[in-house]
């Protein structure tokens, strides 16, 4: 039984250190509200609003540390609230996917791209993926205990020294599951 | 391979006489949108609003006919954003639900129960459950494949000469799965 424990993704976004300048102001450094399971990741205490087409974010969480590119992770139950069509992909690969208008307390900006819905993964350290013979990018098939269970396929392994066991699924995943953070998932292949 | 039609129902309202009267004003009658894939069943031109303590919905599709009871179906996306914790329960099931404010343009009615998240179901009309071999309130376990495949597990039949095949998911459960009305599963077992 390779029990992994569920990590539930809410609507967020990860920002360039240019964009934090125009956001926030030249200079400026996000501030920690909480660790996250995978090291040195947190969530700030900033937000930013989110506008699409078609409705609004206002308080969308900014995790940290600054990375290369802007992303911005939704479900599709609120891209559809946004009015924007992105696709599902994973963390990083933001190339022809949808922008959005970003707004901070000292700026905007109108982001290109980089609005996803993050497919569902599993972070591994290296000892756990070599010890259940897991391989990085490997597709896996997960199942969820409870009332509304289910058995998620395509579940991208992510191998790194870096990585803490974790299953990242965003709310409507969750939410489809009756599953909540902190909640065990089983691997069945 | 028994395939089955998929229908997500997005968040909607099944109204009393009772409190159509109230809503919209003494002897209204409630005028067709659209027939729904179940006989009789259809989607209003009305709508109403619904108001929980943490949020609200102003435009909540009424289905019709009128039932003997009124009864809410939400996504849990759409409970946690109005504040509320219904659970997940089969059409009709009630007793112990939370309440909630609904808003029409003659009156508001404070339901004192009613509120649910509809659990994951498949019609079937008598004939192709006697040819398939599923009974009446059997749990099946139902497939879809694509980008985001996943297994229900504890999908509930309901039999009846009424009904006509279809899979109810919400659109957390649609999202999840990546799927939209018009796309089919595959019942496991």
């Amino acid at each position: 039984m390779y029990q992994v424990p569920i990590g539930v993704s809410a609507r967020h976004i990860h920002l360039s250190e240019a964009h934090i300048a125009i956001l926030f102001g030249s200079g400026y450094e996000l501030t920690v509200l909480k660790e996250l399971s995978q090291p040195g990741q947190f969530a700030a205490t900033e937000t930013v609003a989110v506008v699409g087409p078609k409705g609004r974010f206002d308080k969308v969480r900014i995790l940290g540390p600054a990375r290369g590119k802007t992303q911005l992770e939704v479900s599709q139950t609120d891209a559809f609230a946004l009015g924007i069509a992105p696709p599902v992909r994973e963390s990083g690969n933001i190339a022809g996917t949808p922008g959005i208008k970003v707004i901070g307390p000292a700026g905007e900006v109108d982001m290109p791209e980089g609005v996803i819905v993050a497919a569902r993964h599993i972070h591994f350290h290296t000892s756990d993926a070599a010890k259940w013979g897991i391989a990085d990018k490997q597709k896996l098939t997960v199942r969820v205990e409870g009332e509304r269970a289910l058995i998620f396929e395509n579940v991208v392994a992510r191998v790194s020294e870096q990585f803490a066991l974790d299953m990242h699924i965003d709310t409507d995943e969750a939410n489809a599951a009756g599953v909540k953070t902190g909640d065990t998932a089983v691997i069945l292949k």
